[in-house]
């Protein structure tokens, strides 16, 4: 047993292979979707000035915050998320980029909070965004490509639901009831929270803005009542994600709102329907937030959605559609090699290790014994490797065997022709060789 | 102009496209070569605890360790490296794994010292181990897998240099100078700087242990002069790099020591033959660091080495093969998109967005402008995304045209195959379909 003396800091977690390659299934998903859809990566830093967080946020987040003094008494922050720092470099080198940019980004937040299940202090997030476009275009093209996330890893109609509102439509409302400027951020809060908290809880926070209960539930549940600037920009973004086949994944939902104070637009967050509390993801519009980090001096509208890797994580494995393709992905993933070699006779070492240099130089993965074993142990490491064949090289030297470990049926090969003829071999399916 | 309020910390960095794209370069060459030689990949916690580091280096490191205090009172330090994660990782799940435990690990680590041209105080790393096995064929595989990293980067033979030695070559000449115990770490410490330091420097810090500047440079060149039992592993080393082709790119060289206490034996580290000074990775065996790390309660051989993305990408851009090898890798993988989508009128908006949604399923990487523009104002974008085709949907449809835009030439398809053809057309050259 290794002694509990060292062990991982609170809320945070190492990766053995299977949980490494279950992360790596995560991101390789996330990447390859966005990739298809035009986006770009970059990467910002992990470690930032606390100021550029309080300053985006408005001090909501900073309860949260993973922040400490570091050696040169700066108040640093290990990032949160990477929309603030995004704003920064967006702004600094958008000369370079034709508009709009499209960008994602794949990588460790912190928070520091209370670990429980689905948050942990460190965490993996993507973030894609669109930045120097304000038509509504630009949140359809950002939900659908958190749909077509969902759809690629295995999740069907009806296993989620995408809810979209807009901040403006609740400007009409915040006016009606006198409620202006910085309130209207606070006034939100309490909309965020409609179906979290209590109703009593809630009347009794909304008193402050003189209104009633009833009226905010009213508001909430005939959006067909709301603006007509509202419903029109409803009708565009459903109107785009039909001519992609999404709309069957969208709800509008007026009680949608996100908790933070710099949202400007279009919000959008995607359930779990069988657990309709928990947000997968979460997005919307921040026109006004580049502006706000470079003090006016860049200003360009944007839009961006963030999603985590725990929840995401738990909703893959209670769905058990999107469990099974993460399970033959994991398959292939956690094989350490394709090929083991077998040195049946010692005497053969070198050119054992010949074949394997020769192999990997080839692009096939490739394991052998570092020292020597009995033949059956060896064949023993093969299957555990979970490699599809083992190589023997032993006294028939320049011939060659190859065991297909799955059927237990052999073929032969010379030395010679070890490369194209093993390049050829693992591009076939177990079975006979065809011709 | 961005405002300059906010900026990364000093010796962080934000990865706009192309750095990002460098970067991935790096990571994906690291995880692909790794794969190849049958490792598999783990990761460990971004932030320890900092006993952790100092129970390992025996306080060596603790100048440069990222170390702060975080919110609960704890001494914590962002990771320098992560031997010492892997240590206990390894510790506590090696029942899980036969031996030898192949592992690799790419990812970011972090000291705090002065930043400076291939210094960051935020670095990206690879690292790759081998656990259980005490052979020098692990130290081999380990150097073979090195070896490989450089040439799948295009480096050539002469292009770098690999210097091997053995920490306890140096135990009889420490045992003849009376040198005991934890003394010996400290000597080692003057032997690595033997190449750095002016020898006044070195002589006066060699009195202390009673030895003399020319009896250690004679111990240094005249390695065959050293123990049997150093002969003979260097001889066993160098047989099984050689059967493997790569004896050629090594050198025996006893003043390569390594900075750490931790190593005990087989030491090495890849130079840039061109800039003698310059290490690229470095690693060696240390075989006691795991029982000193679980307090004796596991005990097992261990070798590994590291290599940063700071000095490797330093040493690309001024090989030019190995740069042009990088360039061409980074126009494919900065291009936004394969199919540039032009909309030329705008009442077949709905029929693009249906098309543009079908290519991206099919794993295609579509893009497409998000409002209306002019005709040529979209080839322009098709253009600047990197895309090789434009795509366009207009009066004629279904009939498309498919613009190559390389070669000006000009195709065309229905709406109908749109799939098929593409996919079956992305596969070929430029120039006329082949049949």
């Amino acid at each position: 047993m290794a002694s509990p003396k060292f062990q991982t800091l609170p809320g945070f977690r190492d990766l053995p292979p299977r949980e490494c390659a279950i992360r790596n299934y995560l991101t390789s998903t996330w990447a390859s979707v966005a990739r298809q859809h035009g986006f770009v990566e970059y990467e910002t830093a992990m470690l930032e000035e606390t100021a550029l967080y309080l300053k985006k946020s408005g001090g909501e987040l900073s309860s949260q915050l993973f922040r400490f003094r570091d050696q040169g008494e700066r108040d640093v922050t290990l990032r949160p998320e990477v929309t603030a720092s995004l704003a920064r470099l967006a702004a600094a080198k958008q000369r370079e980029f034709p508009k709009p940019i499209k960008w994602f980004e794949i990588g460790s937040c912190f928070r520091y909070e209370k670990p429980q299940k689905g948050r942990g202090r460190e965490f993996i997030q993507l973030n894609a965004d669109i930045i120097g476009e304000s038509n509504v275009a630009a949140d359809a093209e950002l939900i659908a490509l958190a749909i077509e996330t969902m759809l690629a890893f295995g999740f069907r109609d009806g296993d989620f639901v995408v809810r979209v509102s807009d901040r403006s439509a609740w400007a009409g409302f915040a006016k009606k009831h006198g409620i202006t400027g910085e309130e209207i951020g606070q006034f939100l809060q309490i909309v965020d929270k409609l179906d979290r908290d209590p109703p009593e809880k809630l009347a009794a926070r909304l008193e402050a803005f003189g209104v009633e209960f009833s009226e905010l539930r009213e508001f909430v549940t005939q959006p067909e009542r709301a603006s007509p600037e509202f419903l029109d920009l409803m009708g565009d973004l459903m109107d785009d994600l039909a001519a992609r086949g999404f709309d069957q994944h969208l709800e509008i939902d007026l009680s949608i709102v996100r908790g933070l104070a710099y949202y400007t637009g279009v919000v959008f967050e995607i359930f779990d329907t069988n657990h309709s509390m928990r947000a997968i993801a979460g997005g919307g519009r921040y026109d006004n937030l580049i502006s706000t980090i470079t003090d006016g001096a860049t200003d360009l509208p944007a839009s961006g959605f963030a999603m985590g890797d725990h929840v995401i994580r738990n909703f893959i494995e209670e769905t058990p559609h999107a469990q099974m393709q993460m399970e033959v992905w994991l398959q292939g993933a956690t094989s350490a090699c394709d090929i083991f070699v077998v040195v049946a006779d010692e005497s053969r070492r070198p050119e054992a290790l010949n074949a394997v240099t020769r192999l990997r130089s080839a692009g096939i993965a490739t394991d052998f014994p570092l020292v020597p074993a009995k033949v059956g142990k060896q064949f023993q490491r093969a299957e555990q490797s979970g490699a599809r064949f083992a190589l023997v090289i032993g006294a028939e030297y320049p011939m060659l065997k190859l065991k297909i470990l799955a059927s237990r049926t052999e073929e032969t090969g010379h030395a010679d022709q070890l490369v194209d003829w093993l390049h050829d071999r693992i591009h076939q399916p177990d079975g006979p060789l065809l011709a």
